[in-house]
């Protein structure tokens, strides 16, 4: 009955001189409806796994709910055109986010698009709080970990990841998504509602780190990233204004640290 | 006064036992509005260049326009915040755009974000119309020559490119941006000004082909699209009800074939 996060399809493989039929195992691609007390939200572009935690992680980083007990009720609903997740949320959170779409202020997707005017565009920095000091020995023990513990990428290389791992670097949640920002809103779903404290441990992204997956790791308290890849300048600037420590183009037991690197020690 | 496309920023650099202070080239990314007769409409993350072809690229991908004559005036502010985009656009599309926005029914952003239910999500399907026959040839002279050809990537590669190649495969038109789908919005721009025919030629992405490339291409008649990385199932089922042929995975002279094969051929 779930929509699978792959799919087998036909194609016809061209190499050099020679033309034949393959059978290529790419990505779904789901449109998924977050529908709030009967009102349809938003949609976004998803695999189409792990739905509920997606929900409530993208409800607490987009600040419309603000902890996992105003979830009322979920269910799931398949359409032909894509996933509805329907949720009944408390009354006063629903007020506000209708209250918010009235205004046309309503921050959805990946924290920017559908926003409508630069001043809503970025959010007023916030600091981030309390986070652990970890080792570069916990790093690089979670780049190592992190390939192996990726359920449903193992075989096609095409979906990001977003990982939490303990001080230690162990690996304890990963969630993945075609989208990297449904990654990170699946795994704060899920941390939230196992009630793994943002402030013990670390995010890794096995994506660029873009200006959003900053903003909604500061959301949810998480004060150090790390990511596979390269950032951007305003997700680097993002991290300094709210004291966020920002690892990033981490490969092997080479990475460049661009924020808050006092957080990060020799030894435990 | 242009915000340049890369920033240099200090980081740490650790490699192994190391660590030294390192300078590091990362892309900007900077919240762009778009703003028809003042009324803002929407916000995206971008590459500060060519924002001039973004917007029409986008006006027109979006349905917001109908033919760059439409723009009577176009001008670019620097905010603290970000930059504007100031169009000055046909009273008649912009009441419609108006009645759009009333109705929440605007599509933003990527395509889908700010879309808030599922019919919204995934346009109708209309047939892409006049396309070209291709050889094998010419889309090996266009991988081939293409990384060459993105002047803001050749020192840092973190853009994606958008490239317009003629039939035979020459590369003519190359737009650059964090964004994969303002990459194809900017080249469509610089395109619908230069009165480039989408139907004499084909589009390659050196990006994953996820469902908007392949929308945006049929908004504006584009019926070969050649995509570096994979599609998604999403993508492949729009190709085959748009009748686009799709061509993805594309690397050296190998690649596979999605949707309406026939339009490549062995020879000229």
């Amino acid at each position: 009955m779930a929509t699978p996060p792959f799919v087998q399809i036909q194609s016809l493989r061209r190499d050099g001189d020679t033309t034949q039929p393959g059978l290529e195992t790419i990505a779904e691609e789901v449109p998924v409806a977050l529908v709030y007390n009967e009102i349809s939200h938003v949609v976004m572009m998803a695999t189409p796994q792990d739905l509920a935690d997606f929900a409530l992680g993208f409800s607490l980083t987009e600040g419309i709910l603000a902890e996992p007990g105003e979830i009322y009720d979920l269910a799931e609903a398949a359409h032909a055109t894509g996933i509805e997740v329907q949720l009944t949320v408390a009354a006063e959170r629903f007020q506000a986010l209708k209250a918010r779409r009235r205004n046309l202020t309503g921050r959805t997707g990946c924290g920017l698009c559908g926003v409508d005017s630069l001043d809503e565009a970025v959010r007023p920095s916030r600091d981030v709080g309390v986070a652990p000091t970890i080792t570069h020995g916990a790093i690089d023990r979670a780049m190592a970990s992190l390939p192996d513990l990726q359920p449903l990428n193992r075989d096609v290389r095409a979906l990001h990841a977003a990982a939490w791992a303990s001080r230690d670097g162990s690996i304890v949640l990963v969630r993945e998504d075609v989208g990297r920002h449904n990654a990170l809103d699946k795994l704060i779903g899920a941390m939230a509602k196992q009630a793994i404290d943002p402030r013990d441990g670390f995010l890794v992204m096995t994506s660029r780190c873009s200006y959003e997956i900053v903003q909604k790791a500061v959301m949810f308290g998480i004060g150090i990233v790390v990511s596979v890849s390269a950032p951007t300048a305003l997700a680097v600037r993002m991290a300094e204004t709210s004291n966020v420590t920002l690892v990033a183009s981490a490969r092997g037991t080479r990475y460049n640290v661009y924020a808050r690197a006092d957080r990060i020690s020799e030894r435990a």
